[in-house]
């Protein structure tokens, strides 16, 4: 076949073939790139959007509705709704009073705090929150850690004063910290605890909680200040001579009471009102048969004295002093973003159940302007509960409008019925507790972890082992350090796939996944699956390199040699400097082989810089860049046969169009 | 038309429209997997791969060449290589010791050490080196920060001794810290320090060094101890009094003869022995000349009395007592990580160029060696030195025997020649320190960013800065975090892109990019460019949200409405159990809105993962997952076809194969 023969028939090929051109995205300045990145990276939501082309006061009005929901669904309020907000509001009421004064003493405060924090709060969010399940107040989480931290630093029982101080300072950074990142809009901060750690995070919770519990439920006076696993079973285990049966009889009782609740109203939702009530039924049961017994006088601790009366303000309260600032600072930061946490997971959840929609970073407004008001008026860290949200729901819950029912109740009981808890014993606020936070322990959800990601499960375990055997904030930090890892490994280390030809097709697929893929003789095909950045171009010139070494060895045996090297790059999403550097020696490399570099498909943002870097089109000319693989292969196999005088051999290989 | 004839019409078209499964890929165990990753993680050039298959007697030679690549060239070592060598060797030698001991002074050290580290270093990095063009020895970057850190805590005028014990022994950290990262693999952390940095870092440190030599080149005596811009700005302008004309007018008529060798050389790469001798002419020069004149009784500062004498051992100065040892182990720790940076890429360089290949994790272990050993042998930290290997590479050096005639050269230098020394004006030395490193400042390359890649040029800046106005370990570590950060933000914030059809094609492009390519009435297909995790969950919910909020708000306009969201998954690399639970979401979201949620080409992991999370196949069903969106597009049109009243419309809309 004498080459002019050659020409011409390749030249068919490629008349019959079209071949499409990679073009760049239309030029943009680094201004308009600039508002685009800055709006997708702050406003994905576009809140903006429902302004446009309105008048001025429609505008004011949307304004104001945006920031107060309440002046959404305030105006159609019908006596039908307020009947289901009424049932549901004072449902939570009843479970919102014992664990208020419960997550209090967790948090080492006057139990009375606990339902100061269940009346204002509650209060702010219905005028200010855009969900209507979440039920607000204080939470076991966000109060162990509150009281666990402070701790380390000042004794709640040798200065209540001082501990009670710097707890309503930390709910004050609390608060402005959630409101800042909602107005910065920098809610995906809180993206960062995935549902793993979560998970992993809220099971060593419920068992530390559990076991700070075990002072009231075996009536230990002298226990350890410290939160571990070990410490705390040292602790217990020391002090057998302490236990009071009395005690632990009258815990085992009110606990396995609470569990049957807890147990029926889990097998059947429509009884929620079982394990609603019970914890006030409980508390009401021991606290008329500790008045009758005299508990406090067969070992039995009881509350004992309480003020009656609505919230003090407190904002002469407030410690800005140099020392306990670092701590109650750090405090704050970090029962801020774990009620932040709660709150918005919450919120999201029963959204997602109702149809209707929660904005995260106006959530976080929201949930921080509550705690910011919160501390002006002897309230401690409140967030929306999972546990007393569930109830709500159940409960036909229709608008905020059960909290301020909520609200109103817990007012009432503050004002008029708090000389009658003096005799609540403490061993039932312990046992309440235990049952609230068990239902935080989601082994099925450990064991799905399990089963598809076991990095995940790894990530759970740390976030779990950490809270139960270091600290929640140790245990927190190292879980989300390790999920941040394994992101940055996974840009490290890229995946790298050899791609074939799906026989009968112009689709080029993983040869590892497609096992009926074929290899295209003298090509190499690699998709590279991942950003190209300084920190993996060394990785990616070593690793195609091997491929290429590999190839080449192969070849040797085979008798056939590589001529193309095709770089798949759909999955390149993004370049930067080092990165096209990597192509220009991958050229480099290439061309002293013998190889040749093409490009296939390379995205908006990265054909854009391959051409800027280019100017002299040294390397992304039109015969090495295609729009697709099979077009890149069609292509250039004709070139190749044009070469080379097999043309025959060639023809066999090259899937037909 | 009936029904029938329309299930009829549709199985047709999809008797003629080959579909293609997507499969997962073929089972492996998690340990299989584990070992895969490990390996990519770790071994990605597979080193071990010329052992297999070999007799013990060859693994054991080859065992044997891997660690001592001498033992690779040594044999075949003729008397022409030695020759080339014993040039090159002679003209980094001619560089070396006025180098030597102007960064030793750099570094807060006697002059002699910098000599020393000259001698024992070289010999080490010939025998284990596998670079032919490196030339090793002590470098101005390691010497400043060396220098400028052990400063903070230890005064090297008011206790010399303690000064250079602390240096030795954060160089045996520096070495071992190297070396650990070879041994261990882990030698892409240096790649976080990405050519953006290393620029803007280079340029800084240039810059502070020459401002450092202000001391020598004005004839100061009272000269700050801080290295930022402006504490030295403002100490050389307090001290105005102190400035020495003679001192001056030297100084300038040396920077201005080394800066024209230099420029000469930059000219004409021929003459590199021009810059290349400049140096040690000028010492030669200005030694005679300051003995000849009595420099000192002028106000001329010279280097003063020198022992003679190859190094002393010096292990039992190693100071590893409690106070500073924070301190070392951090200057060693830096130190360390520059040197190897700098060491790394000279060495990559000059291997591309000459085609030959370095492998990093050896040359770390290499060099690291080299400075374990240098710190028994009174050396500070040394590595590969950019501008002697240029030098070097230019004389025309082969092997690294050119290491060797340079050490040899120096010992010469160390047992007979020190006394000559004592005479060299401090001023001449400041001026050839401020001649090497002005080459470091690169100004095209700081453009080419700013062309291509702002984020980059603001990450070089920050370094740039970072280093002269604060510290370097805080420049750097600044840089370094916010280069990280951005890839955790392209994670965060990925990009989605709507994709339309190329007219005549079965091919989907980037609607933004590809200005030809049509929207398919009735789809939405969105492509996702990143893997998918806890990080960017709720941004791709709310983002895909938006996309079909927009799509409605449009539809409705044109009365025809939106059945088919297609995700084109190519780009998603990986997914964890977040991302799985946000397409259970995005499922139950789309039903509820009768939009239909289907996806194309989920890669390996990723289909694999789906499958195991999805056991009762909710969301992954053949008729919801393609291969190509050519292929879902065509086979659900013919779905739709069949279930429309409106065939005819369809029809001319949906591309023809």
């Amino acid at each position: 076949m004498d080459s002019n023969t050659c020409t011409m028939h390749s030249h068919c090929v490629q008349m019959t073939m079209e071949i499409h051109q990679v073009v760049p995205p239309p030029h943009k300045s680094t201004l308009q790139k600039l508002k685009v990145r800055l709006k997708e990276t702050f406003f994905p939501d576009d809140p903006l959007r429902q302004f446009k082309g309105q008048t001025f006061k429609i505008k004011l009005i949307l304004g104001a509705k945006y920031m107060f929901p309440i002046l959404q669904w305030g105006p159609n309020y019908s006596f039908k709704l307020f009947k289901s907000d009424l049932v549901s509001g004072l449902t939570i009421a009843s479970l919102a009073i014992p664990q208020g004064i419960s997550y209090a003493k967790l948090a080492n405060l006057p139990p009375i705090v606990g339902l100061y924090s269940s009346f204002v709060p509650p209060l702010i969010y219905a005028v200010l929150g855009s969900s209507r399940d979440l039920a607000v107040g204080p939470v076991s989480i966000a109060s162990l850690v509150l009281g666990s931290m402070l701790r380390q630093e000042v004794s709640p029982s040798a200065d209540p004063v001082l501990f009670l101080q710097l707890a309503l300072t930390a709910t004050l950074f609390a608060g402005l910290f959630q409101a800042s990142l909602g107005i910065l809009r920098l809610g995906f901060i809180i993206d960062f605890l995935s549902k793993a750690i979560l998970i992993g995070f809220m099971a060593g919770a419920a068992i530390i909680v559990s076991l700070q519990q075990l002072k009231s439920l075996l009536g230990i006076t002298h226990f350890t200040k410290q939160m571990g696993l070990i410490p705390v079973m040292s602790s217990v285990f020391h002090n057998i001579h302490e236990w009071s049966w009395q005690t632990i009889v009258m815990g085992i009782c009110f606990l396995v009471l609470l569990l049957i609740a807890r147990h029926v109203s889990i097998r059947k939702p429509k009884l929620f009102w079982v394990s609603a009530g019970a914890p006030l039924m409980c508390v009401i049961i021991s606290t008329v048969l500790a008045f009758a017994i005299k508990a406090q006088n067969h070992g039995i601790s009881v509350i004992g004295k309480l003020h009656e009366g609505i919230n003090p303000f407190s904002w002469n309260m407030l410690w800005f002093h140099g020392s306990h600032r670092g701590l109650v600072m750090k405090t704050g930061l970090i029962t801020g973003i774990l009620s932040l946490t709660e709150g918005i997971a919450v919120g999201r959840t029963f959204a997602a159940l109702g149809q209707y929609k929660v904005d995260g970073n106006k959530e976080m407004m929201a949930i921080g302007f509550m705690n910011v008001v919160g501390s002006f008026t002897s309230c401690y860290v409140t967030t929306g509960a999972f546990s007393r949200s569930a109830v709500n729901n159940n409960a036909g819950a229709k608008t905020a409008a059960s909290n301020i029912v909520m609200s109103v109740t817990v007012m009432v009981t503050l004002l008029f019925l708090m000389p009658l808890f003096q005799y609540t014993p403490n061993v039932v606020l312990g046992a309440i507790i235990v049952t609230a936070v068990i239902g935080l322990i989601d082994i099925p959800s450990a064991c799905h972890i399990w089963k598809i990601d076991k990095f995940d499960f790894l990530v759970m375990l740390t976030a779990f082992l950490g809270v139960i055997l270091f600290s929640v904030q140790e245990g927190l930090a190292v879980a989300v350090g390790l999920s941040t890892f394994r992101i940055l490994l996974q840009i490290t280390r890229p995946k790298t796939v050899m791609m074939g030809n799906i026989p009968g097709t112009d689709i080029y697929r993983n040869l590892h996944q497609y096992k009926e893929a074929t290899r295209i003789p003298g090509f190499l095909i690699l998709s590279i699956e991942a950003p190209i950045n300084f920190a993996n171009i060394t990785y990616l010139n070593d690793r195609t390199l091997r491929w290429i070494e590999e190839e080449e060895e192969d070849n040797i045996k085979e008798l056939s040699s590589l001529r193309f090297l095709i770089l798949e790059m759909s999955a390149v999403s993004a370049i930067d400097t080092s990165g096209i550097s990597l192509f220009k020696e991958l050229k480099a490399t290439m061309e002293k082989k013998g190889i040749e570099l093409v490009l296939v498909n390379p995205l908006a943002e990265v054909i854009e810089k391959l051409k800027k870097a280019d100017e002299a089109n040294n390397f992304i000319r039109a015969d090495n860049l295609f729009l697709t693989v099979g077009e890149a292969v069609a292509s250039l196999s004709s070139t190749m046969k044009s070469q080379s005088t097999t043309t025959e051999e060639a023809q066999t290989i090259v899937p037909h169009y």
